[in-house]
């Protein structure tokens, strides 16, 4: 069974049939999707591919990506599903090698968004040197009309034996970080309708293995990486304190803000500490070597910003806490996730 | 920050903070969805993991899981989360190293509808022998409130050299089917409200890598491989013949189906042949492997209805025709996914 061609037309818009597996399904791929992704849709549609990787080990992590609105100042949901899997990737220490791309699509969604998602994929991942090697695309029954979910899975190897889990901090290390924080969280709230917020937030969504290979091949030694997404850098240095059994100490001074999300935090209330960063992560290097990790990083345009925040101290072990401008200290907890926006 | 120990009152809902990446998502982890995994919680919790393989070669594949309703007799989205993916990857001739696990929740779904449908993925990757090595937590917004997706991607190793892809049947090859048609489809259709159908029905969802592991000891030349999903048997062989360039002709008097599936199709005007199975294989291979093959499924609990249903022929290409009852014939068209309930 054929059928015309579809998404020429602005109006047209995903039925529950597009997900049924059958003929719909398959001219969703050949005629949208894959297109986008940069295939020719001469492509073998199997249900599984194989990949090569380097060694006999290989990184694998998965993450969904629900971030309303689907397009935002500086990113889109593709984008985002792109670069989020790719940098839980970097934060391991692992080359990306292939991502998988599962879609869970709105009856009714507007099949010109789904397309500029879909190449919006492409782009990021042809950016972050990263194929699509296999996907699924369900429907489900309509909601509000524009609903896109998606879930990357990511396969990596390890580069040159980099070990960098949150675990591995030790008292008197550096804890850094590789540019200014808030970004992505302030611009997508500040994105939702009816908010008027300054056009000038952008969000900092982008792949980090380039900047991540360069700092592993200045320090190989890097203790450990965290992407400071949801939770933002309060989440990640928690993780870090807790798994290390260590105690972080920062500094609100050296802390890298810009003043406009500072400006839109204080407005509502949020803590920049606490508010997600999708193209930043946060290091931790033995001391001796925070300066040449820093040098890596500037060297990067998305580490231009990257700044020394803080070390890694004996105790109290699992706690994180800050040095403030006017000389007091308080504990930096873990958010909850009660105030954390839906930024991912 | 903790909190009070959730889930152990049947009322408890899932809350949008649930999926915010903080404490009360680590919460959620560790009390209700780490347990019914089968871990103890003691688990470092990065958000990657790295996994051994057996080769520099790994088989990679993943599918989103939007089954209504979430518990079916026979099944659940738990157990068809694991199945369906192991079974990808056996399709290629994979055997499953690992699998993600990606949930989207939707606010207010209760605790203890996800806590069980966790313990069927559990005791469905106990069941299949595959680890979840890696995962993630969203919640969004209510809608019905009833609202759990799950995307599994799965890694798997090539076993024995297999090569089962659908473009390698070659005229003269025979098909077979690994058992009864239609189970799963009609136990989900007869699973949904005010339908009143037979309780005497239900799914056959469950992981086929041991049966698969079986027949490919048996018959190490099996040319293709492909799980009866969404769209059924007729999807299934269409896309052998289309991607082996060849035809494939079935006979009606060859196809096992329940006589109960078979009057559930009749009331509701569907073809058995485009119900999904979750819980059976197409395979196929050379007329003189055919007896060998049978009998490897055979032995199996989960083939012991298999059966030879027609054979790879020259023409038309791309076509699947049947022979009927009556002694005509007609084509089996792939369906197009207009009439296809949504039960994976």
């Amino acid at each position: 069974m054929t059928f015309p061609t579809i998404g020429k037309s602005a109006s047209e818009r995903i039925l529950l049939s597009h997900g049924g597996g059958g003929g719909r399904t398959k001219q969703l791929l050949r005629d949208v999707i894959l297109p986008a992704l940069g295939y020719d849709g001469s492509e073998k549609l199997d249900d599984a591919a194989y990949v090569e990787t380097p060694d006999r080990e290989v990184a694998v992590t998965t993450d969904s990506y629900v971030v309303r609105p689907l397009f935002f100042p500086g990113g889109d949901i593709g984008r985002l599903a792109v670069s989020g899997t790719v940098n839980d990737l970097a934060m391991q220490g692992a080359a990306p090698l292939a991502l998988t791309l599962g879609l869970v699509i709105e009856e009714g969604l507007e099949i010109d968004v789904l397309r500029r998602a879909m190449e919006s994929v492409g782009r990021t991942a042809r950016e972050a040197g990263v194929r699509i090697v296999t996907g699924d695309t369900k429907v489900i029954e309509r909601r509000t009309g524009d609903g896109l979910f998606i879930n990357t899975a990511g396969l990596g190897s390890r580069y040159r034996g980099a070990d960098t889990g949150v675990g591995n901090a030790r008292p008197g290390d550096a804890v850094l970080v590789s540019g200014t924080l808030g970004d992505h969280g302030v611009a997508v709230m500040s994105a939702r309708e009816a908010w008027g917020l300054s056009s000038r937030l952008e969000s900092d969504v982008a792949p980090l293995w380039d900047m991540v290979r360069g700092l592993l091949d200045a320090v190989p030694g890097v203790r450990c990486l965290r992407d400071p997404t949801r939770g933002g850098l309060a989440a990640a240095l928690n993780d870090i304190a807790e798994a290390s059994g260590a105690g972080v100490r920062i500094r609100e001074d050296a802390l890298p803000v810009r003043d406009e999300v500072r400006g839109v935090c204080d407005l509502l209330g949020l803590d920049p500490l606490n508010v997600a960063n999708e193209g930043k992560t946060v290091v931790v290097c033995a001391a001796a070597d925070a300066e040449r990790a820093l040098a890596a990083l500037r060297a990067h345009p998305r580490g231009r910003a990257a700044a020394a925040i803080g070390e890694v101290v004996k105790g109290p072990a699992g706690r994180v806490r800050l040095a403030t401008r006017l000389g007091g200290e308080r504990m930096v907890d873990a958010p909850s996730g009660e105030d954390l926006p839906r930024i991912c």
